[in-house]
């Protein structure tokens, strides 16, 4: 099954285009789960067990693990294969934004796809589509370029103007028109600016995947993110939340908590689609 | 010791702007290393220990190492471990290409510089100056930003016209412009090009330091490459060569075959100063 296919039916199962991003530190999980063994194994265990009758895909972020060293990447290792042991109906996007020339980016592919598992994985563009080739070809995995970000100063280069174009609507241009020939092709556009997602929206046509982070703690509004990014099916986005989730209590109710922001979050996205 | 004054202590010692890149697979290393327990770092010990005077630094690229998982990432911090005790005057780049949230960018950070203890690192552009904020922060090490890179199709967004400038060039003028407060910005500047190095140069002036892969397996011209990336003290540019030199020989005789690539690069690097 691909990506595409994986993804189309969590969304319906689950009624959901929620997303969680597991993007725990040891440093930031509740006390109460710091002493176990693997404590962000545990942690997103814990969290996903709760929230797995809520969600689209899960979505853990390479950089919280390799903090950690090895200790993190097999806890990051264990997250995946806990998914797909327990939620094989779940797509894992591996939130890298990797980007390298074509040698190394197939060395990339290999920890994202063989040795994690997952089903999706970020990519950076700035080094054009014949540098993430050995990602293109995984023709059942999904690839979400980075085309506008929610970080603050992202206009940087993101927003300068080639022609009569910003950089961001290019990227999406290129995507949508020359790397997308084994249609796994979707992008990242971020939920604090609408206006921009609507622009994206209306360059790739109704097929492409957004997956939307910057809703809760990046400040993004959740009606004017889903009018703007959805497509005419209701579908067509992701919306991310990380730290609004898995952070929603620092106590012993952590899941509870975790639970209720989810519930929260899918069905006020569910409200605006 | 900030990166910088490591680097220039290192160039100064072995006379060379050779940097070499320890990007092995346990697939394509020498048969003869293939049977050892922990095969990537004891070739990686191997050609270090008959190359450690003929370099300016090395350049672990972290995808090699993440295809094998969390064996890997061990054996890429035994390498750096190795290089911090046994050769602590020559600095190791992390080439890594990382870029996201600031929040995401302080774990990366905390990876390469703490876990793995680099000196240095390379970072994706894309999401601006913000997004990098806790890589700029460490003050004492280098950040090499990917400016004009070596691959095939770079020129799709880095040559793109702004106003009268292309894309890369605006990477460089903001960096050495604005992200440099801690004179730790460098850049990395693709040897397959020269014409487009020498622009870069004009741009940041003399003090910043370019790394320039693309010599070797990628083709890139040596005699162009250091006329047109050298600054007017006969430095400021590092040039790098992965597979030309750790692959040279296949056979039992790798470390010596890695030994001579070696010198005849940095005699040839020499030889155009």
């Amino acid at each position: 099954m691909t990506f595409r296919e994986k993804l189309a039916i969590s969304v319906k199962k689950n009624n959901s285009l929620l997303c969680i991003g597991l993007d725990a530190s040891s440093d930031k999980i509740p006390l109460v789960r710091r002493t176990v063994s693997d404590p962000i194994f545990n942690f997103n265990k814990a969290i996903i067990d709760v929230t797995a009758d809520l969600v689209c895909a899960y979505k853990p972020n390479t950089a919280f693990y390799e903090a950690e060293g090895t200790d993190g990447i097999t806890q990051l290792q264990m997250t995946c294969n806990y998914l797909a042991e327990k939620y094989p109906e779940i797509p894992i996007i591996i939130d890298a934004k990797r980007g390298d020339i074509g040698n190394t980016s197939a060395a990339y592919a290999r920890f994202v796809f063989d040795y994690l598992g997952g089903d999706a994985v970020t990519l950076a563009p700035y080094m054009g589509r014949e540098s993430l080739t050995p990602f293109l070809e995984y023709g059942d995995k999904g690839l979400y370029i980075l085309c506008r970000t929610s970080n603050d100063g992202s206009e940087e280069f993101q927003d300068l103007v080639i022609g009569e174009e910003k950089l961001y609507e290019l990227v999406a241009k290129n995507v949508v028109e020359n790397w997308n020939t084994n249609q796994n092709c979707h992008l990242v556009v971020g939920a604090t600016k609408p206006e921009e997602l609507a622009k994206v929206r209306t360059i790739v046509g109704d097929d492409m995947q957004l997956l939307v982070p910057g809703v809760g703690a990046q400040g993004g509004d959740v009606e004017a993110t889903i009018k703007a990014g959805i497509n005419t099916n209701g579908a067509g986005i992701i919306v991310n939340s990380s730290r609004g989730i898995i952070y929603a209590s620092g106590g012993n109710d952590y899941t509870e908590a975790a639970r209720q922001a989810a519930v929260k979050l899918r069905d006020e996205i569910n409200n605006y689609r």
